[in-house]
């Protein structure tokens, strides 16, 4: 028993920790909750009971079912459901017309291989991925009323009332749903991606950041704060993770109209490249991880060696990446980006060039143990080529795929 | 409208392409049809229809609502929604009996005030990760069914045999989704699970097996067969893309009881774990990829000088991959795995020798070369270098990963 209220109590807290840290979502539940209150006047007030009578209760499932945290969510789940509702209503009520006509023994058969046809077909198409992103939810509630509505037509006699009641109690649902959603602090799902990326782009270069770091620092500072950057270091896997949250996310955004600095028809799809291309870098941050993390390290004077232009590198990859969460931030295209990618690819050459210079210094020396050779040297000179160019390669396709992103950005800009 | 008509045709034939690909969608949608109609008898027959009455549709409802096409996920969601309609229609009862006892002023009062906490709370609890992976669906019929009973306690006089009926149904609904679904053609979240593992697994073999090829091909074969190797080098990126899947489909193979080769308490998480594994030598590849595809090429004697130790080990890593995917098919422990693993480990060995030789081979010659230094040559070591190292590095980390792989599936084959 005390095992389970430190589990309910363990429980509450870690909702309580959730709530402070992200108020949007006890914003939410009291919008639903308000929703419902409104939603359940109908049955409170006469009056408005008197006009849809029972089928009230749709309006109170329409809210409860419909209601999602963000505005994309909400207006796509609306929209399906409308639109759900009206198509299989009529469709029901010209299906049950023809079977009440064809006489009462072939009338339930009729109804019923109806049904079972358009059941299977749509719940069919909703595997179709061009329905299954946008009309999942309009082909359930089009299955739904088309049975509710041809089925319950066999022993209802005003099918037509109870179709239009139907139509019209969800109608009052949506619309307030829209309402409520929209006026009282909307959550945008446009605004989550952007501030999604953003983020991630921040992410990204502070992980680039400590990677280099890590790799070019000294013994003694190893030793120091472990905790700090390491967590850091960390931020690219949320980028790695993220696909999914964008995909959701920009397939909301497209439903939602113009807000805030957004208009309605802003390229989300070009979020989904930019997500894509982070992705991309984010593998290049995990491979130069793995490389760090190895038991082979290079020697420090190949360290001391490379580790200016290397730095150098860095501090220009993750201006350019900060310069480009600005871009994102202003959504206007700036002169500086080029300038910038201009000094990177500057220092990209600079650390090739200085890597075709380490032969001379490092062979120089090399060439006279080699001439008396030991095999402690002849170990040597691989591992310590290794760290040092494995740190080379990410680093240019980093700069490649950063230059890709800079394009793509600029395309965003412009729109 | 000719591109109307085309664009229908288009949708069509997609469709039915899908269908062949994959019967078990029709399978699905033809299951769904069938139990719809089952469902609808109670409409048709006079002594089930008077059994239950008008709240038959709620067995219509459940069935369209929860019928999912696995069948992990139509048990997570039957038992959701029979336990939400249970928890939440008892609750309103006690709230209904309450709010009557204080009088008929603050009946709509008591009402809407617990409708509104309730409602607050549940929506946001859907937020709290334990909850939203389990009992998201519950938490919505707990709503609905609360909101309903309660506000329509305040018009219907004969709550008790409202919310009666309402469990009656949803048990019928489900019941009989819960027969449908695992009777005819049942489709296992487990087993899809399972087989979504091993075939990874399959495409990692591939192409990993198609880089370290593509990396050591010769000119001519290049200028060959492009297009058959290179799609079965893409096979990672499907392994790089499926954690979201992967997921969903573990969290409902948990609510399926034992089926198959499976027993009940299977252990699914593993299988993420082993997705993990494999997704980390997902961006090796990746990173080895990059490099095949960069402009700096081995020059050829150096590839030659490789090549065979380097295919020796791409063929082990792809025979301990393939192993891997004998063990998952029969869950049982194999002691050739470790043969193999032991083959595998000697090989990088290998490597590593004949990178420790790489140095004398090249060096040898470049000793003449530096003592007249002339800058063509300079610039040979260091691109000889690269490649070739890079080589070995993502496939060293590769070696680790396999082996932490090997270890967690001998973990599964206990199972």
């Amino acid at each position: 028993l005390c095992g389970l209220v430190l589990k309910i109590w363990r429980f509450l807290y870690n909702a309580w920790n959730l709530g402070v840290a992200e108020p949007k979502k006890v914003i939410h539940g009291v919008k639903v909750g308000l929703s419902l209150l409104l939603v359940s006047f109908f049955y409170y007030m006469r009056p408005l009971y008197e006009g849809v009578g029972g089928n009230a209760m749709w309006a109170v499932m329409t809210v409860v079912v419909v209601f999602e945290s963000t505005v994309g969510a909400t207006l796509c789940k609306c929209i399906n459901r409308a639109t759900g509702t009206f198509l299989a209503g009529s469709l029901a009520l010209g299906v049950q017309w023809i079977a009440n006509k064809s006489g009462e023994t072939f009338e339930p058969i009729i109804i019923g291989i109806s049904v079972f046809l358009l059941a299977s077909a749509t719940t069919f198409s909703r595997f179709i991925p061009s329905v299954k992103t946008r009309f999942d939810y309009g082909a359930v509630i089009f299955i739904l009323t088309f049975s509710l509505v041809t089925v319950s037509g066999y022993r209802v006699d005003r099918l037509f009332e109870l179709a239009y009641q139907r139509l019209s109690t969800v109608a009052i649902g949506t619309s307030l749903c829209i309402f409520i959603t929209m006026v009282f602090c909307p959550i945008w799902a446009g605004s989550g991606l952007h501030d999604l990326i953003v983020c991630n782009l921040e992410k990204l270069a502070d992980s680039l950041d400590g990677c280099v770091g890590e790799c070019f620092k000294d013994d003694k500072a190893k030793l120091g704060n472990e905790e700090g950057p390491s967590k850091r270091m960390q931020g690219y896997k949320c980028v790695l993770n993220s696909k999914a949250t964008e995909e959701v996310m920009a397939n909301f955004a497209r439903w939602e109209p113009g807000h805030g600095r957004f208009n309605f028809r802003h390229p989300w799809k070009q979020y989904l490249k930019i997500g894509a291309s982070m992705r991309n870098c984010a593998y290049c941050i995990e491979a130069l991880n793995s490389c760090i993390n190895s038991e082979i390290q290079a020697p420090d004077c190949l360290k001391k060696h490379l580790s200016d232009v290397c730095m150098l590198l860095s501090t220009n990859f993750s201006e350019v990446l900060k310069e480009l969460v600005i871009i994102m931030n202003t959504l206007t295209k700036s002169s500086k980006i080029e300038l910038l990618i201009g000094e990177m690819n500057f220092a990209v050459q600079k650390l090739q060039d200085s890597l075709n210079s380490v032969p001379n210094s490092f062979i120089g020396p090399t060439v006279s143990t080699i001439q008396a050779p030991n095999e402690a040297n002849r170990e040597t000179i691989p591992k310590t080529a290794i760290p040092s160019l494995m740190d080379v390669f990410p680093m240019a396709s980093l700069v490649y795929l950063l230059i890709q992103i800079a394009a793509r950005i600029e395309g965003i800009a412009d729109a």
